[in-house]
């Protein structure tokens, strides 16, 4: 399914700054970029660079005018999901994972799955197979966690998540990653477009390895879960930031737009937890 | 200089388990290993493997069989330091960094740079140059932390060492980590056997990028700078511990030795921070 | 001086509950409540009650009866400050303390002092004299503390605040008590109602035990220090909340009005730091 | 039933310091202290006071001579413990409380109760009744949280020992209080000498407030509940420390010993949990 997706970044400059950013999709096996475009409001040094375990596509800005300055990305992806059988699915144990898997079950910035053994264990350790197990997690999420725009903090973790009962797409993926660590599933931060997702924002889920693929995982249910198109993944927010300042430099908007591509003729078909459960499948993301 | 080490890893092992150990020398330009063996008290499953942003060397051992096990690592590793003059030593603007080096201005697990920033400013912020703040953090490491075992918590981060100010190698290490990325300098965490270390154990220290290259901090002191052997690098102990432990297995001792190799015939000078100030010289790690 | 207050809590109430409410002002010698009313939008069940170690005036509300509900409080108190000459303020050491002052030494909820001693030490501890420290705070708060509303949650501590900045008059005020108690100074919070403040709300300060006499710190120095009414003081928050909620029942507004009472005749002349520093004076609060 | 109590409490002086003590057994219509003796190894500055919400009987000390210091008390007390039928114990609801036992509602530095809602209604919030609550608070407790002497640090809160689990006899006392305040229950931090707790030391224990008694709750169980001889009771170990130190001071051992009373004829009958419970019965300490 093609998708045009399209991002401004807004900021005000007021002395040398560097701004790193990952906005555009990822080219995987199974996404395709077919076009894309980034720009700015006005001249600034310009680096494209692939940084982290997953080399995601970042582009670094420099300028030291200040002033407001915009980015805009745009671009054409086509993208393809994949739904598996739950009876093809099954556990593996740490020792058959593939190593590039590996460093998704340490705990990281956001995800502290060391601190949330007990935690995880209480409520979900009595659940066989890691699929349930992560699925059991996206429905606790989901009926526990009140997703409340304004109710978390950037410097929040699982943690805190865990205690207050409340966050964003970001707080919702860290939790549900660092649950999932904690119980030796290895589990990774993904930002996406999200088509269908209301209001138009960035979108943040997780993914789960399992039996040699990485599945998707969504407690906030906010968007079908076929219609993401991939930005970056690491291991959490750090690492996937869609915009890291340094220097005398402040976010002013954001804006942030899914469509169907201009020359796919498929009608989208929207895929929730609920009728990938009815037809008994799990989804793996572009 | 060649060097000698040797470590042993005791375990009680009571049901299925994995157990992944970073132990190994990595190899380097600047450190040759020329020769080393892993073994085990008994037979496991074994896998040798790259893992990380930095490809550090670890194995993985599974094994179900109830009692005791052991891992023995011995190597004979040759490693040079470099001494490069505080006049050669210019700080790098964001925009200039490798971008293997940005993600270590990310905050980490137990480098949580993004809750530091007012405090390192406090402390650190009127000095000038990347480097004199990374050692102005070394020193104050020194002075204001206690080097007391027995003081921190496996899953305490820099926070809790700032607040508490007691720990040992890790959290000196990971609170001067967070420190120099709160100020926009790269830092990493690295593990080391240790020359003159005394009790032998393992070690960890920390490196900052500036101009170009990785320089050796350690606010412990209580080591010569040029005996390091490294083992492993990483954002912060999630990504260079020793041991990692799935399943049903408990620690029940390490034995760790670094002697100069048998067919060194250089006498080792010890290099220790004052000896390098009163040279006017930074030191990088082999 | 005569000020007349007035205060208006409104609640949506959903089922079963209880509220606590601390809105008088407090009867100190010197601090006369002239005349006062409270009451309510419709019937409840009403008990008024002291509460905690300072005897603080507090009412509580019970009704299972759904439907919005309000709460209005007016008063007419005369209240009298106490300029002490900084000459005549002299250090105390704990054991010739006034037993009823030392558990204002102690850690609390929202300030602890037992997590802040190296902090305290880092900023204040080169400093003389309790007072002095005290005094040092209160511009340290001012200078470094950020105020802003919506920065802060409720569960913050010192600790938070410490570490993010910003806060508002609660925050500033948990935190000055917290590294007051650091010191060993007795430190106590202190809600009042507060003339000039702009928008009128609820005000929160804190006050010092030096030398016999209690002493007003306020680091958000958003309203003059001779003009607050004194409602309710406690170890922090906890002690002292303007209303605590119990069982289905939600806050959907505040008005706070305080105004010079009507009888007064003497017209108000605002004391700040900076004309009690030019003075040689602290402040006592009535 | 009589008791005899001893402790000393042991310390290293090195400049001018203020010791204050919790170590006199308290004195309630159920509790009589027929004799007791406070003394010290050395002369030092004293002064007997009463402190906090309870009156607690506190002896404050002060020295400025270095060397070692003892503090030793001994005491007969006579105290006698209540069995009161679960059918008699009645829920009560937050307005028809004596306002007494209102504070120890609220979040205190050790048991942040408003940060535990949401743990506390996961595990207990499906329970009727706030007895049958607590005594499931209790079991849960035992089962969960492994008595580990050296686990837990002396600024953990209710919240570290909830995600360690485990801890000493002041941990399970602050958890177990810190959720049923969560839960609206009344409960308070309980210091005591205990009969047959091997090793012997100080025990805290906690109390929670239904149907106009406290009755005691210890979720250890390493001590028999008709065994113990109140010291004092508070939010929480702020309240009720047996030792705070101010100055240069520093703690050197300390030794707990408690006996039958010598004129005691009576053959102690140890209750535990298990015997109440199969009485049908909660107890209420002396």
């Amino acid at each position: 399914m093609q998708f045009f997706v399209q991002s401004s970044l807004h900021y005000q400059v007021s002395g040398p700054s560097t701004l790193l950013c990952s906005l555009k999709c990822v080219k995987t096996p199974s996404q395709e970029v077919l076009n894309e475009s980034l720009s700015t409001s006005r001249d600034t040094y310009r680096s494209d660079m692939s940084l982290g375990l997953e080399e995601n596509r970042f582009t670094l800005f420099e300028t030291s005018e200040a002033g407001p300055l915009s980015i805009f990305y745009e671009a054409t992806a086509s993208t393809s999901v994949q739904t598996v059988p739950f009876a093809e699915i099954n556990n593996q144990d740490v020792h058959t994972l593939d190593p590039a898997v590996i460093p998704y079950l340490f705990p990281s910035r956001y995800a502290p799955a060391d601190r949330m053994r007990a935690v995880a264990n209480d409520h979900f350790g009595g659940i066989q197979g890691h699929l349930d197990q992560a699925l059991a997690i996206e429905d606790w999420l989901n009926k526990h966690i009140a997703y409340a725009p304004g109710s978390s903090k950037e410097q929040y973790s699982a943690m805190e998540t865990y205690e207050n009962r409340s966050g964003v797409c970001r707080d919702f993926a860290h939790l549900g990653i660092a649950l999932c660590r904690a119980l030796s599933i290895p589990a990774r931060y993904v930002t996406v477009y999200a088509f269908q997702l209301q209001p138009q924002d960035f979108h943040a889920v997780f993914e789960v390895y399992v039996g040699g693929r990485w599945y998707l995982i969504d407690g906030t249910r906010i968007a079908p879960l076929n219609g993401m198109i991939r930005i970056a993944q690491g291991r959490d927010a750090a690492d996937a930031a869609v915009a890291t300042l340094f220097g005398n430099i402040a976010g002013t908007g954001i804006e942030v737009n899914t469509l169907v591509g201009k020359d796919e003729t498929e009608v989208f078909q929207p895929l929730n937890r609920a009728d990938l459960r009815n037809a008994g499948n799990a989804l793996c993301l572009g």
